[in-house]
């Protein structure tokens, strides 16, 4: 009996126009990328599960996909060990598939610290695993293509990704917002309520602002137990609006007496004004809202909304002092951001904007009409392929109808046909699909067509 | 404590220098693909081990990795079970990591059989996973790639993957060997030994015969039980020699009570006339002792060898039909190759003929000499990148020394140096590392020196 065919759950098979989509969205990056002087790295599927485990709290680690050890796994196991699945799991996997390209870029630049020249520039396009409930837009494998610099404190790379944030979208030609805040400034906010202790709490209410509204975030405040008076101060800062540079001035203001506060505001300053000089072609703001849940962020915090579809962010990142100091290499700086190529990919589908040209494959098809026909058709092919045109020919000498139906399901745009009498002239007929017009030519002005 | 940092045995982290190298073979495979019309696909990593099990013999069940279930795995585990490694394994085991892309094509091929076109013509770039025992040049992870036309018995694609052979080499600059066998000659000759049922010993035998010579096969043949008799009946065969044409004639003679053998020598015949005809620049020649060990193969056989680096084929595939029966679709006839890509970057590596303009990451590096002169450095980048350049500037104003050793260290050809002079005159300053030499220039003619 046939084995039914099916993949695990939460996993996807691409097909190839699902394929030449992404490609074309993870070309446009990868270009972005290299033309700011980014290079890039691979890490192995499989880390050991020491390199991973408490990166991602409880909750995290129990979302690795562990890897049963080889040979025989359970050779050591005690009828015991079957009550405590953390204990066993230990004992029967040692290695574990990456859970995000953080943590392995880590591991990565401490292993590789004397073959890295620092400031480090890498870029990593590479898979994903988290055995995470499966659900609409949401995956156990997905693709995270990540962009980091790793080894100073210049602020010029927050500009610089923020550049590669304007380029990338320009030329997808997707209008985002990039919105930007920074650590030190929530912080602050939190110092100057009196609830430093609470930065956590406070962000994670600040962060929900745009869903609940502002009197439901006072609410959950006050229902954490920060004080009255400690929100009432929250209170100014939640309503700032105008130009960025308006914004941080009146921010100044209101937390004055928090040193950490300040020099937040000065490295945004500091960025928003280079990028003004700059003139980006994107939309960049302040957003005292943001804070990306994510603790290990210790200075700008970046993230990029699509302006006509509502998905949530499609790219995301930010400053980290500390990133490798697990790994035993302490005091090393760097900035980076991360792509979501799938929300991306479902951006512009929704918008219908990926470019035609992306998505060609074969231009054009020769029709097989004979043995001494099919020679001739190769010999052109040949042609055609050296100057880089994605041709072929059908394979078996078929009908007329069958084989014009094989281009037209592939939406192959040109058709060559060579029968008996294009052989005895030395031509060859041009078929235009689309416009269905058809011409007699030859191959030293089909080539010729094709070059420019 | 800092953790130890280190991967897996048998797994590799690739730095920027091997990436680039390595994509450089990837990206020229791929060009190639394209331009004959093939597209991509991607499979999900891990597969339900349904779909692996049993396709790779006892000994790649062995080696599959398999992914422990999420949740608690051990729940319905009896202590009983602790005594059979393989049951308990497929208890707590639902899924594992692909071993080969094939058995992924071939459950894609039917999975999918509605939404493609035939014949399917597809490549895919990806990694495997095997724990096997790491060794030189073994990996327990390493990318395959695999081209495949299915849905179709035309040789033409024999044809084709041999052109797409001869191209990929060609534009490495690798000289090669394609070596050519069929499957059904092979049957043949076991056939006309006498010996149809023993037809994997024969050609397990004839495989060795590069290594160990023509009379040790003999011998091998003997005492595996084949008879004298039929052994002598191998020896015309085995000493052919001559053109590819003449040494299927002289076949042809020696085969002729199998009509098996002579629909192989006749599909050869096909192959090699087309060959002949389309002029390849490299080497094509039949290879009667070539088996590649797969039972799936049913007509043509590819193996391909450098010509300067003995390091076992970097190569091969050949004609199966019916990949997908065990999957419920009959009767689907395919030929695929596929690409070695890390063997193929040690010959390329060992021959020292990666090249210089494939190796670029950053060709330019402004020197940061101060804000104002870091701002008009910033300005001009953005127009180089915006030609194609790949640029960066020094993030912090350093002592000039120090960014040249930047730049000496990253072996980035040019450095552009805006200082107080060059601002006030609106000039720049143009260095070549390699030559030392420098010059005034300005931005207008920078952007036309680097366009063509």
């Amino acid at each position: 009996m046939a084995q039914r065919t099916a993949i695990p759950s939460g996993t996807r098979d691409f097909l190839p126009r699902e394929m030449l989509r992404r490609n074309y969205i993870f070309d446009t990056i990868r270009t972005v990328f290299k033309q700011y002087g980014y290079v890039p790295i691979e890490t192995p599927a499989m880390e050991n599960l020491s390199t991973l485990l408490g990166k991602y709290g409880e909750e995290g680690d129990k979302l690795l996909y562990r890897i049963l050890n080889s040979g025989n796994a359970f050779a050591g196991v005690d009828p015991s060990d079957l009550a405590n699945n953390t204990l066993l799991s230990a004992k029967v996997c040692e290695k574990g598939l990456r859970y995000d390209l953080t943590v392995p870029f880590a591991r990565f630049v401490v292993q590789h610290q004397q073959d890295i020249v620092f400031p480090f520039k890498r870029y990593q396009i590479q898979p994903v695993w988290r055995a995470d409930r499966p659900q609409k837009g949401r995956y156990r494998e997905f693709y995270q293509c990540d962009v980091d610099v790793i080894g100073s404190h210049s602020l010029l790379y927050e500009v610089e990704l923020v550049q590669i944030v304007d380029a990338v979208f320009t030329q997808l030609n997707i209008p985002v917002t990039v919105k930007i805040n920074n650590r030190k400034i929530l912080s602050g906010i939190a110092e100057i309520m009196g609830a430093a202790d609470r930065l956590t709490d406070i962000t994670v209410a600040i962060d929900k602002i745009d869903k609940i509204g502002q009197e439901a975030v006072l609410n959950e405040l006050l229902n954490k137990g920060i004080t009255e008076t400690a929100v009432q101060q929250l209170l100014p800062i939640l309503t700032l609006s105008g130009a960025n540079e308006e914004q941080l001035t009146r921010l100044s203001a209101i937390l004055s007496a928090s040193t950490t506060a300040l020099q937040g505001i000065e490295e945004l300053r500091t960025i928003f004004n280079y990028l003004e000089i700059l003139k980006l072609g994107q939309k960049v703001e302040l957003d005292l809202s943001l804070a990306r849940g994510l603790n290990y962020y210790t200075g700008a915090i970046f993230e990029v909304k699509s302006n006509e579809i509502s998905i949530g962010s499609i790219c995301g990142g930010g400053r980290y002092d500390d990133l490798t100091g697990v790994f035993g290499l302490k005091n090393v700086s760097g900035v980076g951001i991360s792509f979501g190529a799938d929300r991306i990919y479902d951006v512009i589908n929704a918008l219908d904007r990926f470019p035609e040209a992306a998505m060609e494959h074969t231009k054009v098809l020769f029709l097989n009409l004979g043995q001494k026909e099919s020679i001739k058709a190769l010999e052109c092919l040949k042609e055609l392929r050296a100057i880089g045109i994605s041709a072929e020919i059908y394979p078996e000498i078929a009908k007329m109808k069958k084989q014009m139906e094989y281009a037209d399901k592939k939406a192959i745009p040109y058709v060559v046909i060579i029968g008996e009498e294009e052989l005895n002239d030395n031509t060859l007929s041009f078929k235009d699909m689309r416009s269905g017009e058809q011409k007699k030519s030859d191959l030293k002005t089909l080539l010729a067509d094709f070059s420019c």
